[in-house]
């Protein structure tokens, strides 16, 4: 799928799923997609686990009362990264936005190969889910499960999401300007 | 240009730029994916400012001291977000994620339409940089221009960095485990 359509095309779905596996090939090739991200310094810092066994699927699913596609997720990507970032640059860590540039990478991929997800962090936060998803993956514990990702084939239009205009967040040379 | 293409041809780059310039319609279409990037609740918190007035792209380009994509860029892209970002969800704000996935999205939009770019953070952070870029773009007191992009034709090949394997980074439904 073309860059700009793919870009397009990349909806947050939190709709219901087909009863279609998705194959691990495709998951991997996914990853590989986050994996290709840039990261602050070229460390690399986000680490991935793809999540197929049904059983730990299962037990990821169940623990969403709401969106249906975290529900009836056939898979799920795991992004890691540390608790604790050391600086790599200054006093700086980019692990976040290391983490955030892979996560978009595997939006647009799961886009372009047909199948749906939806980006998943503040829920991580509340309620010790981190821990009892990390326990679940042997996530060590200087790491911690910082975004989740379902996966599956959509069954249902994606809704799109009201956005501002074009002239409502950018801008020519001066903040504001038109020219 | 196909969307697994971008993501394996997009390279930071740091060489000499072509003197060629960069049509202001080219700008807006990479911007506009920068649009197109998920946000934390929709909020849609990035600002993006297209500098190509050629005396504004000179006093930027002249404050760098060793990156020649950045002394030479035709323009620059500046993402803006907030100093003091609100929660928008429990006690979390995602300005830093929001600007990191469309910061993603924007370097593979110029990767598919042949120029190259690299992802300014840290430099900026440093001898007050923030706010002399700031000033010079009109940005107001309460926001920062977080992530700069210089844009430019390449004239040479970027180099491609060592880069870990899939198996150093990335699992199978365990922490560790290729299975």
């Amino acid at each position: 799928m073309d860059l700009f359509e793919a870009v397009t095309r990349r909806r947050s779905y939190r709709g219901d799923y087909k009863d279609q596996p998705v194959p691990r090939a495709d998951l991997v090739r996914i990853v590989q997609a986050g994996l290709d991200a840039p990261s602050g310094k070229n460390v690399q810092t986000t680490r991935f686990i793809i999540v197929d066994q049904p059983d730990t699927v299962r037990r990821i699913a169940e623990l969403h009362q709401i969106n249906k596609a975290f529900q009836q997720a056939k898979a799920y990507i795991a992004c890691l990264i540390d608790k604790e970032p050391p600086a790599v640059y200054e006093n700086y860590s980019f692990q976040v936005e290391d983490c955030a540039a892979a996560v978009e990478n595997m939006l647009l991929a799961i886009t372009a190969l047909g199948y749906a997800s939806v980006w998943i962090d503040g829920w991580l936060r509340l309620e010790d889910r981190q821990r009892i998803i990390g326990r679940l993956l042997d996530v060590p514990e200087d790491k911690v499960v910082r975004i989740l990702l379902p996966v599956g084939v959509p069954a249902e239009e994606a809704k799109s999401p009201a956005k501002m205009a074009f002239s409502e967040r950018a801008w020519f040379n001066r903040c504001g300007s038109t020219e």
